[in-house]
């Protein structure tokens, strides 16, 4: 399901994004001045494949699982935090959770590898595992599981997109994940964890290179294949990570666009672009995280950022708070008239 | 009127700002991790005197006259267009306009000062005079005029407040007015006029050097005094900026937020920081304009922005984009809950 569908994605239409452009350049504005709304609404146009891009339904679809890794002490939070936000989440009480509530956005919390036996109202049960394997010592998950945890991500973008949603968000809560994301980032481009790891969720400083050390060692032991997303994702990625992948890959199959949140979501950006260099187009930033590696993450995956929030929470949260720019970068086109329209020449 | 207006304007209170922050760091996330949004949502309750800051009604403000220097050549549109463009905005058709329509806001459009003897419906008439005179060959308003628009822009402010709006929003419509801020800046830096001259909306860059001479004419025409900001927004100032140097004030006047745009609002915020200073912490900044000295009048001020949108359209359009983030950060503060009510200790 996964070849298939990475397989069926087509680039945005160019044609749609030229007659927007045009159209764009000749607004009542001095030409160019409303800068990155415009390049957002002709990126949307391409994708719905339309002239007149609309956005009214968004919804932010946030994986939660836990990471075999926490073992080694590289989170200050205890695993238990993620099934216990994840519980708030569908709540409607943690960070993620009030944005989409004040900006009127569908939240979906999907449980893909808590590490908990039981099932809760709210929370959207589609556990691949407990919890992934404590990479230090071995993979985290097998391939099967981490083709298994993508495809729940495509899944749940169809769902949400069925359900309504013309944008779509990604979202993760699961303790242990900067450490994953930055083995994955570390794997990708053959840098040293030292230089790429960052605090986190307040993670202390000093205690910094006991977890680039365990990256350091993750990555030694379980030899990810750069050229091989798959490889990278399955050894020293998270089940939410690749669940997130999926999100952007099911995003860009229905002509969705898919925005991305901060460090996190970037990562599993760069995984779904490697699997499908096409999907690059369909994805819009959000904002600049504080974490350390994250502007680094977002300029490799070569997107722009529109908030610059000082944010690092994660969760989805910046994401949640780029739907209205999306959306009133759609309404600029709607609402606005040409020169020629206004009966005056083009200033 | 302005002096008692001025002299009425109270610092916000330290007391609510201090509960907020306690608060906000007890809320179920990582200590600082909502970054700016925390710091908005304590800004909020200190200007609102409560722990429980709330926006639901926003309005933005348009202030629109025309400028003599216009004459000069400094601009690429003609004159003509302020008015146009003001009417237009009454419609609904401009960028401020669409974007409003959006995200909800309440849209006024004043005529402080456009070069038509005519009243039309939708506009507000506000007028003091038809356009100001040229500032090349000597000031470009009495201060009588300066102090009248400056009131025109507390009562606009205190009009909107009264009609149910608790945050408003600054915006402008004015050919000329970046030049007529450039020479403001410099009156009150020092700074000569090409380090400050840059290209408003698209003139040419070829012919940047002739602004800043016209600009610099006026300066040495009117020897603005920089100890005297109502000195220098009479000499080398614009209606509309003093109407929105009034916004500023009328909203703090009412403990009321105000949200400025770009590189014009905030050359009138500092004016309005120079006549009472305690007036900066009601101020809310909003996009990083491209036009050439935004970012050092930015800094000047000493306020932070969220949006990094490449915009230069002036208009109020940057300051509505930021109206979704005061909104969220007050519902950060409301729906979220804190480690405590949620059962766990402090991550």
């Amino acid at each position: 399901m996964l070849e298939k569908t990475l397989k069926a994605i087509q680039l945005p239409c160019k044609n749609s994004a030229e007659i927007l452009s045009l159209r764009i350049d000749q607004l009542i504005k001095p030409q160019g001045s409303l800068g990155k709304l415009e390049d957002l609404a002709i990126q949307v146009g391409a994708i719905q494949r339309t002239e007149k891009p609309s956005v009214k339904n968004t919804a932010i679809i946030v994986m939660c699982a836990d990471h075999g890794v926490t073992e080694e002490g590289i989170a200050s939070a205890p695993r238990e935090i993620t099934l216990a936000q994840a519980l708030n989440m569908t709540k409607g009480l943690t960070g993620v959770a009030a944005l989409a509530r004040e900006n009127g956005s569908q939240l979906y919390t999907v449980d893909v590898g808590i590490d908990t036996a039981e099932k809760y109202s709210g929370l959207i049960h589609k556990k691949i595992r407990m919890a992934t394997g404590n990479m230090v010592y071995g993979p985290a998950m097998t391939k099967a599981e981490c083709i298994q945890a993508i495809e729940v991500g495509i899944e749940m973008a169809h769902y949400a997109i069925d359900c309504g949603a013309d944008l779509i968000g990604t979202g993760e809560m699961g303790i242990g994940n900067t450490t994953a994301s930055t083995a994955i980032l570390c794997a990708l481009t053959g840098k040293p964890a030292h230089e790429l790891t960052g605090i986190g969720a307040n993670f202390p400083i000093e205690k910094l290179p006991h977890k680039a050390a365990v990256i350091e060692k993750a990555l030694k032991t379980n030899h990810p294949n750069p050229q091989d997303p798959l490889d990278v994702l399955t050894k020293v990625g998270g089940l939410e990570i690749a669940g997130m992948t999926g999100l952007i890959i099911g995003g860009a199959s229905k002509n969705t666009p898919v925005v991305i949140d901060g460090y996190i979501s970037t990562v599993a950006a760069l995984i779904a672009c490697k699997l499908q260099p096409k999907i690059k187009d369909y994805i819009i930033g959000s904002h600049r995280s504080l974490e350390k590696s994250a502007s680094f993450a977002t300029e490799l995956l070569g997107i722009t950022t529109y908030l610059d929030m000082n944010f690092r929470l994660g969760e989805g949260s910046g994401a949640v708070l780029a739907f209205n720019l999306v959306k009133s970068a759609c309404a600029m086109n709607e609402h606005m008239i040409t020169f020629e329209e206004a009966g005056f020449g083009v200033v």
